[in-house]
């Protein structure tokens, strides 16, 4: 592959991801006004990992953390967003969302097509401490979100405590300092009614 | 200051930026539905350093660049988007971007209060190799985005291929090689009209 080929590509990927800025997620951003979408939720995670990394269980390397919350939600171009409490949904999404991986990422040049989909595997298996520490973020954020808001997501889909808190089991391994504050918020929004 | 209240103060940064999400740009996204807001532009160039971080002209720390462009428009939460040829706005600029800043970094811990600001006025400076290239994204996605959705916001603001130009007098200094794209979707919007 030639230069000009090479910077194609990887111009194509860029104007590829902008779709993210196009999917919505059921949290609503601070204020209540509307819906966040994905690429605002990375912006968000991304800016998180860089001013909490002192709070992740292991040494993590923040490039790498930032590099898989940049991304994570790239797959949901083809495959949408699946709400966390979606049972029916979430079946499907490993199926989906693996498709997807293979189109989106193969934009890009070999190499970088690659490190991407590494990041996003890696991201997923959640077993590397930087994974565990993304993966953290990626439960944190909405859930400060919904406590801004008087937990107007949860409330939207009838969402039980105990629900958020099997989808928050593994938040402890990225961070036990946020997991603690995770924890608090869960219980303040309990008592308030927001969440059953 | 105790952890708990070092904590304290990350989120309430955290929940601050939020603000991002509502600051829009003039720029339109991709499929020209709206306009691009602050926190998705953000995003975007951090994707972009990740990437094309092979055509920086000089070496750089890619995780800097990245924290220079996640929070490069903090300031515009209380000073707003001034847009790029808008000569009344860019006059008081610096002078309403100071203020913010002081206000907006301060919400964090000392440290990184002190990190923000100076990544923030790293890349205002433009001297770095790491604000050299972030600089350059922040001149190429928007040029991205106006190609894409056929000179939209040139159109609307009459804005004239010199004015590009001159905008992108410095792109070279962080990227011979998107500074060439760039020439090359600056004539051609100039040939379709797109550019006066």
């Amino acid at each position: 592959m030639d230069k000009q080929e090479r910077l194609q590509k990887q111009l194509e990927f860029t104007l590829e991801l902008d779709k993210l800025k196009y999917i919505e997620r059921q949290s609503y951003v601070a204020d209540g006004s509307r819906h966040e979408n994905d690429s605002e939720h990375s912006w968000h995670l991304a800016l998180m990992a860089m001013l909490f990394s002192e709070y992740a269980n292991e040494k993590v390397d923040v490039l790498r953390v930032i590099k898989m919350v940049l991304i994570h939600d790239a797959v949901e171009i083809d495959a949408g967003d699946t709400y966390a409490y979606d049972t029916a949904g979430n079946a499907t999404k490993r199926e989906r969302e693996e498709k997807a991986a293979d189109r989106i990422f193969n934009i890009l040049p070999n190499d970088q097509a690659n490190e991407m989909r590494g990041l996003w595997e890696e991201f997923e298996a959640g077993e590397t401490p930087e994974a565990r520490f993304a993966n953290a973020l990626d439960r944190v954020q909405p859930i400060m979100l919904n406590d801004i808001t008087g937990g107007r997501a949860w409330r939207e889909h009838g969402v039980a405590a105990t629900q958020v808190l099997t989808r928050n089991k593994n938040t402890h391994l990225g961070s036990e300092t946020l997991w603690n504050h995770v924890e608090g918020l869960v219980e303040k929004n309990q008592q308030l009614g927001n969440l059953q």
